[in-house]
């Protein structure tokens, strides 16, 4: 050892010592990760913009940068309402300007009472701000058409990705043969695989079907599963829905069978829902997973252990900056679920701007509070010509909104017709009389 | 295979699956993690918190929370300035505000440009804003004394915990006696012991010694390092300056031994400097090792790797819940630079508030801004004092503020007499004249 340390001081004396930290050194865990959205096609962007900018010619004049989910850094606006109560978070001194809605302000008081020292300045609880695992609860039961939530079962994290590696982190165990391996889907978030490579876990990829729009089909699980077993232990599955990349929404019957797949075979599964605002195509709806899994019954609802991950960085808000997220766990092993806890305490707590931020994307405004209309105009949608296309889509009761024959600012109308036969018309009036019940609770 | 599946699935019919994620088979590093400032007596905290406000009766009334370094938590106030800039940003429709002073316009309207699509809501690239890594760089240059700062060496992340968790990870590599090893100080900041035992990393402890108010002796280091070649490859340092949880200030003879030690034993160095503006003991002063370092000259200057840490949670702000944070690597491996860039890049980009909020601490509000006053009164000094009381600290000239004597709102003076001898009166015009440019050119 002496030997060894004189060598060194010879050589720190002639200035000859390598580097501690080389490529051939590091960890090589980290040296395998590839994590292509933000690879060398994006590095040469950075380049050409640069160029660009110093007059270089090209057969473009700008680049469009349309290789990450980054609605505001494409010109979206922000939403109002969400930027109100931050900056009312942020300077609470604004709290006594008249320029701030009355529900802006409320909301603010809100968050603020939530707060250690009533300041977005001070930690939280690692697991995130009681409060607001509160109405991300509410927020789910909703959703999930009172489906119950636990605050308790939320997580607040630095974005999904966040929780999503923390999850992962914990799933990993196992030497040679016996180390876990974890199902993703191809294509993928790459996230998935730089996690799994970082964490030097077992990548199993099962193939999406580009025939059938990239359904996802239980028989290729069942054979890639079947394969997989040969080289590690699988005790996970992923599943992206709707789809990142693809953009495929999943049947309720393929969210039933994954789920049945995943109990027979012993998986965890993994839900990433981030996308779950964002289902265009005619005929498609978003079920979460807890919610199918729940209404399967047991043993599924009792026994099938999943994690549910959202953000608030995707769907109509867009705020990726504010690195707002969560996870919800069901039927996770209650020590387990402590161990998750500590292990997120160590790196103290998330964001709290991204935190409240959550909570406003959960909480909008509603239709009583005086931010609504506003709210609803910034998402291309009127309140009246909103209650008009809800009530087609859930009733197929067809009227007008009021905007169209015009009304007083900040007052919304529908127009119907009482044309229809006597029974019709009786029936019509009962779905109504439903719908704006159910409606009035629903946005309230 | 076949007949292991038909078993399960037997079992899931008769619902006596196991759970997949058990204490016993979840991953054993995670499971071996200790975090005590947020351990079981906080755990505890919190339930006596609930009993007193559920009317328990108990031997004191509240319970205060001296576990965690959170100043806000505690009731510090926010510095107006930093809080009316992320206002701003947050929610742009105030820059038409007569409510917010110039500076703090002209601030936030700077890092808007800076952002993707001018909103704190679009993700930043991976190492933060290129802007704020300016603009830290010119703080650490300022700091010290004028060695440059290069923004390429410079990763924001969420919390300095961000930063320390990745380039530890960076370090970890090889099994059994090969096995990475840290040097972390006794009493420690238990993120390191956490991360090591998340990273299956060896932990080899150094006892700072509490009869010379917990100092750092370099003989303890090398007895400490010499044993631990035994069972791993010990490859860094951890060094924390200030001590924490100590409080310690090292001196800069300390920094040189330890420089020294680490470069003759093929040590990467990590100095979380984190508490680097608590500094209260009277003759201590804070040296970074980057300074002492470059101070060194070759080959230490030209070849000793170091990282380090810094945050917006601590100092004067203590802006904890933004998560915003910074490491500064020197001579790194180009290429382990850009492998930590992509491990950053996997988690897309620390929060963005967070990122302005940094800027802020880095680049308070000079004495030509209109917000300075505030910001100096906040601190606890008008102005005048502060300028006065670093005359006196830098230079010996001792003269009187002119609030002591009374001045218009928003002017500043100080008074002095010129009763010295001639000699003397030309010498301390000369250094009061010297200190004016410095000071002028260090605050503006």
């Amino acid at each position: 050892m002496a030997l060894r340390v004189g060598d060194q001081s010879r050589a720190a004396r002639n200035g000859l010592r390598e580097k501690v930290l080389t490529l051939d050194s590091m960890n090589p865990c980290v040296r395998k990760v590839e994590y292509a959205v933000r690879g060398p096609i994006v590095l040469r962007a950075l380049e050409l913009e640069q160029e660009l900018r110093q007059g270089v010619k090209k057969p473009f004049t700008e680049v469009i940068r349309a290789n990450i989910g980054d609605a505001q850094a494409m010109g979206q606006r922000p939403i109002t309402f969400f930027r109100q109560v931050l900056a009312l978070c942020v300077h609470p001194d604004l709290l006594n300007s008249p320029d701030f809605p009355e529900d802006a302000k409320r909301r603010a008081q809100r968050i603020l009472q939530a707060c250690g020292g009533h300041s977005l300045g001070a930690y939280s609880i690692s697991s995130g701000i009681q409060l607001i695992r509160e109405d991300v609860a509410r927020y789910i039961e909703r959703r999930d058409g009172g489906i119950p939530a636990d605050p308790n079962n939320i997580f607040l994290s630095t974005g999904a990705s966040g929780a999503i590696v923390t999850v992962l982190k914990l799933l990993v165990a196992g030497e040679g043969r016996r180390r876990t391996g974890v199902l993703i889907p191809v294509p993928q978030y790459p996230l998935y695989s730089a996690t799994l490579a970082e964490l030097d876990a077992v990548q199993v990829d099962y193939y999406l079907d580009e025939e059938r729009t990239w359904a996802l089909d239980v028989a290729e699980l069942r054979r890639r599963l079947s394969q997989a077993r040969d080289h590690c232990c699988p005790r996970a599955l992923c599943v992206i829905n709707p789809g990142n990349p693809t953009g495929q929404v999943q049947t309720r019957e393929c969210i039933e069978a994954v789920i049945r797949f995943a109990f027979e075979e012993g998986l965890f599964l993994l839900a990433d829902e981030v996308y779950q605002d964002n289902v265009y195509a005619e005929g498609s709806q978003f079920y979460s997973f807890k919610k199918v899994l729940t209404e399967m019954g047991p043993p599924y609802s009792t026994q099938q252990e999943l994690a549910s991950f959202h953000s608030a960085s995707k769907g109509y808000m867009g705020e990726c900056g504010f690195r707002g997220g969560y996870v919800e766990v069901v039927n996770m092993d209650p020590e387990v679920q402590r161990q998750m806890l500590k292990l997120m305490s160590v790196r103290l707590c998330p964001p709290v701007p991204g935190q409240a931020l959550l909570d406003m994307v959960v909480s909008p405004p509603a239709p009583s509070d005086p931010s609504f209309a506003q709210f609803q105009e910034e998402l291309g949608l009127a309140p009246d010509m909103f209650f008009c296309q809800r009530l087609l889509e859930e009733t197929g009761i067809c009227v007008v909104p009021g905007s169209g024959f015009g009304q007083l600012e900040g007052t919304y109308h529908f127009r119907m017709t009482i044309l229809p036969p006597m029974e019709k018309l009786r029936l019509l009036l009962e779905k109504l009389s439903r719908f704006h019940a159910k409606f009035t609770r629903e946005y309230s």
